[in-house]
């Protein structure tokens, strides 16, 4: 796709702040040369994040039409890539809700149109007054907690704020982070409880089966999500039969939606990193590498065929230090290699990564003259969450061309 | 210390942007109230990036005073805090030249005042321009390189901006990461060629002894410092016999800094983590735990008791996944746990991290209503430099007073 908006192009796409490619030129193969600007792949500065439209939008479509199928909302997590654009192709042909990890998102997505949020980290009496005033812009974000305490607080910052707080339950489904144990006694206290305040209006129960990222292959992520879905269809039909009024029963983690088959008892998922994916996607089963959004674009800074590695300029600040999949792909190292056009590069893998350096070996000999200087590769990282929140912005690719930039939202 | 600047404060520190904090008001034992507006740490929202201003001070006054006397010029490295105010405790005393990881870095020490950079990455032909129009604001920047073919590069663009390019050779002294083998006979014809060269000014060789993080303690720093500093001497040595000019001959690392104690033949030397030290500086015995003064403020945000858990609001986007020293404390998960003052609690470990979600383990059981809902703790991440990145901004503390705020670059 050839952009024809020569003037404008440069100022919207931001070039400028692509401060180490060369001058915008338009390609040889196309003219005439005057009347175009367009940006290609191989323009950009180093690191760059790099996002394929086509897959994004192909990942969104597929997502949307999976939870349309199988009888459940989808409230898509917006926290890997933090972007208005990319939240808007999740919600397509969707009620329009949203899922964030800060409020800082739940703050820029409400300052973008979204107007139902999720906050899906448990809540602590000093957010309290930031998610109250968040409240009055939006038709309704929620908040969860696990914790008498906090329910305690969320009651008395309600009654100061004057609003009734939309709460989750968070249950833990076995991976061990967040949550209630639904075997506990305590809990249809707890939810009871939440139902029964004047200043709560009790959502239902929340969980993510964040122990999907340690499975082995599809077949232990079916058992997962079986295990995800069962949980809280039981728990919900106990709390009912408690008297507990329970509307949403909500779940979500990419890998355990990439097997769902039946999700009766659900009403809402809530995946996320299904819009980028990522090598540990990849390498559990939750994708193919085709389905890879988010790239690294990286230079070759350095060449040492002796110990058959190369050097390029995507450290731990570009891809992350997550250490990605060892449990199935003991030599995952921290990168899959692509050329820059996005063919897997087999034989390249990133092996280590310092704050601004990355290696790259060789299984086999490198040629002479084979990625010389200055040559441009991609890499996938491991977990595309941690490195998107790495960059400022975003080049938006369909093939080679840059046809956009997006702005991701940071902190917290 | 008390700030008595009240109205002018909150404007100064940027406080409506720790948007989670409460409302910023006088402690209880400070009076008269209406006319303090002294913010404490246990003001701030959480994550928060905070810095120990005496701390970094003390370990500044250090450095600069082993270097002065080893003999050497200290020529700092800035990429672990990258703010121009921690850059100019770092250069106190010094003749005032910096090292940088990145572009984005040099432009922005540029702009604030140092006049003399060193770009301690390989130069690519696709950032030649950015740092041929930065030595122009400059009294010099200079590059690195290993590889004729960035030499090839260098020349054309010194020669397309009528420049000359200040160059290092950079030298692999056994970190294996970047550099020339400084055994193989390639590197005086190299050398000899930029020191030949009418576009460049080659001002020696330098190093980074990176296999210094994974040694096990002092000794093997000091073979490891040893090994630096030799290979680098007989390699100016070698060079000057062959007649080529080595007015520089520049290492650098904190750790084999933490130990030299004979630097003869060594001109500069590079240090960067120092000013902040981390887990793994403390791990290896480059410092103390007192001397890390970069730590993450975080808010217990969930309370497990029969696991011994505790789970807080810093996750892998506040204390990097750097995996730490794995080979010295092998259950040194992903940071050491203080209190909100600093005094480290021995029984708790950071032991796992997600995107947001930190796991606190402890090592005996919780007591009943200990560390509650919103507590405060401190994290000391593995990895100051990857850590800071994380933050558009720091705390900076004398004590428990938050007395400014310091915002580092990001970015390329």
């Amino acid at each position: 796709m050839v952009v024809r908006s020569g003037p404008l192009l440069a100022p919207r796409l931001g070039l400028g702040g692509w401060s180490a490619g060369p001058p915008v030129s338009a390609p040889e193969d196309t003219a005439p040369p005057a009347t175009l600007a367009v940006m290609r792949v191989e323009d950009l500065g180093t690191p760059a994040a790099l996002v394929d439209l086509e897959v994004v939008e192909r990942n969104a479509s597929r997502m949307s039409e999976k939870a349309s199928s199988l009888g459940v909302r989808l409230r898509p997590h917006v926290k890997t890539h933090k972007t208005i654009e990319a939240a808007r192709l999740q919600v397509g042909g969707h009620f329009g809700g949203i899922t964030v990890s800060t409020l800082a998102e739940a703050a820029f997505f409400a300052a973008g149109g979204f107007r139902d949020i999720t906050y899906a980290v448990p809540i602590v009496p000093a957010k309290l007054a930031a998610a109250a005033r968040l409240s009055q812009q939006l038709d309704r974000i929620s908040v969860l907690l696990d914790d008498p305490a906090a329910a305690d607080a969320v009651e008395v910052c309600a009654r100061e704020h004057g609003i009734r707080f939309s709460v989750f339950l968070k249950v833990d489904c076995g991976g061990r982070r967040a949550g209630v144990d639904p075997e506990r006694d305590g809990i249809v206290a707890l939810a009871g409880r939440l139902a029964a305040s004047p200043h709560i209006d009790f959502r239902g129960i929340l969980t993510h089966a964040g122990q999907s990222y340690r499975c082995r292959g599809r077949d232990e992520i079916r058992a997962v999500a079986a295990h995800e879905r069962d949980v809280m269809v039981v728990l919900a039909a106990r709390l009912r039969d408690a008297g507990v009024p329970v509307e949403e029963v909500s779940i979500g983690s990419t890998p355990t939606l990439a097997v769902a088959e039946d999700l009766a008892g659900i009403t809402e998922v809530r995946p996320g990193n299904y819009v980028f994916f990522d090598a540990t996607q990849v390498a559990i089963g939750s994708c193919a590498l085709e389905d890879v959004a988010f790239t690294v674009l990286v230079r070759v800074i350095g060449r040492y065929p002796r110990r058959r590695e190369l050097l390029v300029d995507g450290g731990a600040l570009a891809l992350s230090k997550d250490p990605g999949p060892l449990h199935v792909v003991p030599e995952c190292g921290f990168g899959i290699v692509l050329d820059v056009r996005g063919v897997p590069i087999e034989h390249l893998r990133v092996v280590s990564l310092s704050q601004e350096h990355g290696v790259v070996r060789s299984a086999r000999d490198l040629r002479p003259g084979e990625f010389p200087i200055g040559s441009l590769l991609r890499a996938v990282p491991n977990h595309s969450c941690l490195a998107a929140a790495l960059f400022d912005r975003y080049a938006v690719l369909r093939g080679a061309d840059v046809v956009g930039e997006w702005h991701p939202v940071r902190g917290w």
